[in-house]
């Protein structure tokens, strides 16, 4: 067999910045910077909370600043902390060819350790590029067989994409970067049973942390298979029932995958996506409010009610796994960003009573990003309204204007307008950056200056 | 479907000690103290080395001990460095129903616990007992199927056993068990493909690390799903092809795993026990030396070569996974101690050349404690033995005094002669111990006092 994880690990090892298309680094700075805004604005959740009190008696501090919070642990905590927080309103990115949400264990991994060692822009955008590659290729072997197993891929595959990118950032020769990815490979976990608790943001977190530990591990040599990804006994063969290496090895350098990266309008699992525009649509076009209602049906892609068929949802995590909640908020608030999957809005009946006026039936001849809706009015109208694909999608992707929105409404009310403004510029200008540890100071926010004062 | 994760549980919240005959707590004595004995000697390999060297930067500090080494970090690090370094030769306990090795992932991560929110020694010995009683109970349920898709079922569901033993410690209700079960199953992870290399102790040590972890978020109610073990999506359905809840449910508190623990005798894989100790006998019955020995021929239980097949190891570590230098040693040196597993004995032109003379078949009529050796001389004469049950089995278990020696053999040269007796004084009196972390104290050797001074 072909040594899959030794040809990645080259690649890795070799690929040097010039060497990459400036479209592609583009696209690295719209996914970071929208990584950025999930992050601080994700930090005030109380998973947060809760996970800082159970464990911060046991970190060690000073070295990497806990996005949004002004509170600096170890490096290997802020990264398990700033992946919990840039996923925990499910509004990151996303690989459509996977569902991995690919920023997460990356971005958190290589900030952390950009506090502790210095490092460009570029040496960081490279870092994060590859480290997107790593896990997105990983993934494109296995998917969809592994995801159907029950795997949180965003973890299982995360945790090699962290290990690669820090790896790259530590300058890890070739048996070094193999070993890197044996460790990681060797922690890869994560259940989608989680979807619904504070652990499906754990995922990322600690595939983040796990990926940075083992970069650190092998730096000093510590050893592992040089076969992880290939091996009888190793990923692809024991967490798939399917898999194709040339997805691994074929191409690299030649495309990137960071090119196929997608962000969310909305703050919810990404196959909800089309209903939610598609419902918007339908009430703005026809100033629709939730009275003149009188039942929505939605025929929709058999993943969406796999993953987001919660009838009843009783929290706002949970409503992000309601196709019906969130049409319900698409039609009645005309939008679905965080605040519609608060729990006070969850559990408002004048959402429930439009929610339990909604079905929704499964078609295999619908794709993922696209929905067909049938309304009736009270008045006995029909409207309908087709969508090839939404918004978000990579036919209709965000634009640079509609991110920065977006970055805006997730980070003015953490840390201020005015420290967001600043944030966002230096985001924006990553690839000139000197030291992209500045980014992590600012984006701590104020509570750092007051607590240093 | 029955509520699996619940009813155990509901089961380890109140669980009492009282309840626990006596002969379970005796076994459990003798599992710890062999554990004991394990970390001691393992800490001073390098594996230990170089996971210190890449992570002392970034863990805290002066809270639980790093056994043998005389160095203090926090309570998380400490689970993870005594996991590895109980597991690192290879030498610790064995439920021989599931090939887990059930006190790593256990002791490590309350011993760690034990030195940061004082227990005495018979909460110790309950929370042992109940953590072991996890991982095995939940091994049984998907064993073998588990275990021969390539998960290293030690890791696997050793999580599972940290986190419901220093949940038992931390006095979690019922609901933050059922979240501590949840948040350390999706961390549930590991290859056997990691096997002889510095990855299969790292297992061990980070089941500690993570079931602790999960213990004390539950602790702070993060959470996670309600039915991690039973769940479509959950542990025993993604990572088994075969499983039965009711080895999880049935009998809990009738009878206990932990009696059916048994001890090694050797450094090595348990599966090449009865070889070894079948070449020692016939050596020392007729007075071998390698230079008799034409040839061996060894009839073994077919996991014997699939786990122990290395025919030309290279290193210590595969060593202990050939059952060729295995056999080597027990006729050379008729021992298969840790000395036995050094590099230079693999690299010995003696051991090398009569492990060149040794063969082994594969037979499904043998028992895995069980071979047939048939040995033939130079001077042409078939010498046979046939090992019924390998010493260290529980049908020839080791005694406590061959317990208290192998305890010495490898924490003297580790921490001197008079502080093991102190150290094994303790561990054998541990059920009436007032506060356990007395053993972390002395078991940090005399590296601690000199630094102290």
């Amino acid at each position: 067999m072909t040594e899959v994880t030794r040809i990645l690990a080259r690649y890795l090892v070799q690929a040097k910045a010039e060497d990459i298309p400036a479209a592609v680094k583009q696209e690295a700075v719209r996914s970071f910077l929208n990584w950025l805004g999930c992050a601080v604005g994700g930090s005030v959740h109380p998973t947060l909370d809760r996970a800082l009190e159970a464990l911060r008696p046991f970190m060690g501090s000073g070295q990497a600043t806990v996005l949004g919070r002004g509170e600096k642990v170890d490096i290997l905590n802020a990264a398990f902390l700033n992946g919990i927080s840039s996923h925990v309103f499910d509004f990151d990115d996303t690989h459509l060819k996977t569902i991995i949400h690919p920023a997460g264990p990356v971005a958190a991994a290589i900030l952390a350790l950009a506090e502790h060692r210095p490092v460009s822009g570029a040496e960081f955008l490279t870092a994060f590029i590859l480290g997107v590659e790593t896990e997105c290729r990983i993934g494109n072997s296995v998917y969809p067989a592994h995801y159907d197993i029950g795997w949180h891929i965003t973890g299982t595959a995360g945790v090699f994409g962290a290990a690669a990118a820090t790896g790259k950032l530590l300058g890890l020769d070739e048996q070094q970067m193999i070993w890197a990815l044996g460790i990681a490979g060797t922690q890869s976990s994560g259940f989608r049973e989680m979807f619904g608790t504070m652990c499906k943001s754990f995922h990322p977190g600690r595939a983040a942390q796990n990926g940075l530990t083992a970069a650190l591990l092998a730096k000093q040599n510590f050893t592992s298979s040089d076969r992880v990804l290939e091996a009888p006994r190793g990923f692809a063969q024991v967490m798939s029932t399917a898999r194709n290496f040339d997805e691994i090895t074929v191409g690299l350098g030649e495309h990137f995958e960071i090119s196929l990266n997608t962000y969310k309008p909305f703050a919810c699992g990404i196959v909800i996506h089309p209903s939610i525009d598609g419902c918007v649509q339908l009430r703005n076009e026809n100033s629709l409010k939730a009275d003149d209602v009188a039942s929505i049906e939605l025929t929709v892609h058999p993943l969406v009610l796999e993953l987001t068929g919660k009838k009843t949802p009783r929290t706002g995590l949970e409503g992000k796994f309601s196709v019906y909640h969130s049409s319900s908020v698409a039609i009645i608030h005309g939008a679905a960003g965080e605040v519609e999957y608060h729990d006070e809005v969850v559990r408002d009946p004048e959402v429930i009573a439009l929610r339990d006026r909604i079905t929704a039936v499964a078609s295999p001849d619908i794709r993922e990003d696209e929905v067909i809706i049938r309304l009736t009015t009270r008045d006995g109208r029909t409207l309908s309204k087709h969508v090839k694909h939404a918004i978000g999608s990579l036919e209709r992707p965000m634009s640079d204007a509609d991110l920065e929105k977006k970055f805006h409404g997730l980070v003015d009310p953490v840390i201020g307008d005015r420290t967001a403004d600043a944030l966002l510029s230096l985001a924006r200008g990553i690839g000139d950056l000197p030291d992209v540890g500045e980014i992590a100071r600012v984006g701590a926010g104020n509570k750092q200056q007051a607590r240093s004062n």
